[in-house]
């Protein structure tokens, strides 16, 4: 049987890299993940890259990478195109490697004094069907986007993953305590982020000190809290959720049934094949 | 000249000490300040207090203190007093020591599913003359209480100083670059807090990514965040500020001609003498 991969693509993160074996069809033939982030490696892009495609190396098609790999802090720098933008727009530059392997550039939008940078999210974006949209994407900087008549028109950022962490490690929320699920304090903290994100925040501190929350449920508040600040200042009655697991769900049970949950890693595969041939990479 | 001390108070906090020799009439007569607080110290808080007030134990003055050294992490807990509560009825605890040496409790409230508390700032509001006022308490845990009828009958915390430093310690917001003051770029950050507190922290990285930023301003748009993310939950027209030096500065300069300014250490020697008689410790 015929090989049937058209495109080998790679959604290389902060954290984390995946990279996709992608028929014509947008179908993902492999997958191959790894915890070697942009901000977690040593640079050597080259190298890793070939270490982590290994095998699929052997076969004649064209690589697509797309996220942080193309940021300041990675492979090389690729430009960001400013919001509006059609996902054709979104021209791939040369990686300097010996296959043809191209970086997806970043989105900027401004509006005013407001700047707002993505890179990685116009790749899942341009994996969407729907051409009007409001689109979220949790992570450590969650993405609010507006797909209007299949452009991106605008967008927005919360801090929300890079905070959770900031202050579950340090200062007065460390607990030292293993976090456990809890739909009630979750519930709590949603309820909490109507005073504003700051506010909210140190209720985990005097609702603990009082007996109000559990120091094991303090993650649980916390998540609360910040999904809650992103969804009070969002006002979309239908939001596409892009994620998996307990991210969707914690996003889920906050939008309740405003939401329909996407999966990441099929958007990633189809926007990166959409990409590749609005370039004519394929 | 006879020695005119009347009481020795010391405002313990989480990340250093103050001690003041106070006169019968609220004037301090000098004062010892140290970067060893409870939080940066070792705990042995009887030898620390020893090595602190040295030769100003001959005196034969009761001792008060105040702030995180009578939290559960200090020398001994003292209670939480709930709200609305006198300043007469914060009742200071023997603290185990051969001089007569009292802790200050801490006050709480709780509205709902809503709890505060505070440690020190129940010390600094004692020491104020006017009965019914909004007051703002800057910190890493800003306090902002309702005096009414001389009682505190309710306060508000936000995080700003943890998230300050957790912001610019690590992540998206570090620079590695030394802050300079920008008034410019602490009024951008007010105004960006229009948008919640999630949202406008992220505009520090896009702002600097797009180059409407200066890295070296990053800290000065952070503080207009989060002092703007303050006073959009504050709504009083007039605010007694206790604060001194740069946050006095900011904060006078985002709450404009709705703050006078009062200075901390003359409020906490007035507040530990005021609790002092109360208790019938003088």
């Amino acid at each position: 049987m015929a090989d049937k991969t058209a495109l080998i693509g790679v959604d290389w993160g902060s954290s984390s890299v995946r990279a996709f074996r992608i028929a014509a069809g947008g179908t993902i033939l492999d997958t191959r993940r790894a915890r070697d982030g942009v901000f977690t490696g040593q640079g050597a892009y080259e190298a890793r890259l070939r270490t982590l495609l290994g095998d699929w190396l052997t076969r004649d098609v064209p690589i697509l990478l797309c996220g942080m790999i193309g940021s300041d802090r990675g492979w090389l720098p690729a430009p960001y195109i400013a919001a509006p933008t059609s996902f054709a727009d979104l021209k791939p530059i040369r990686a300097p490697f010996d296959r043809p392997a191209f970086i997806v550039p970043g989105v900027s939008f401004t509006d005013g004094e407001i700047c707002e940078v993505m890179r990685g999210e116009e790749t899942l974006l341009a994996g969407l069907e729907e051409t009007d949209v409001t689109v979220c994407l949790p992570g450590t900087h969650s993405k609010w986007a507006q797909i209007e008549g299949g452009r991106l028109t605008r967008f927005r950022t919360y801090m929300t993953g890079e905070l959770r962490a900031a202050v579950l490690a340090n200062g007065a929320l460390a607990t030292g305590v293993e976090q456990v699920a809890s739909p009630d304090a979750f519930a709590q903290g949603l309820r909490a982020a109507a005073d504003g994100a700051t506010r909210a925040l140190f209720q985990a501190r005097a609702r603990r000190l009082l007996g109000q929350l559990k120091p094991e449920h303090t993650a649980a508040f916390v998540d609360g809290v910040l999904i809650g600040a992103e969804i009070a200042q969002e006002p979309a009655q239908t939001v596409t959720l892009i994620a998996s697991g307990a991210i969707a769900a914690q996003y889920g049970a906050a939008l309740a049934d405003r939401a329909c949950t996407v999966d990441p890693e099929t958007l990633a595969a189809r926007g990166l094949l959409r990409i590749a041939r609005g370039a004519g990479l394929l």
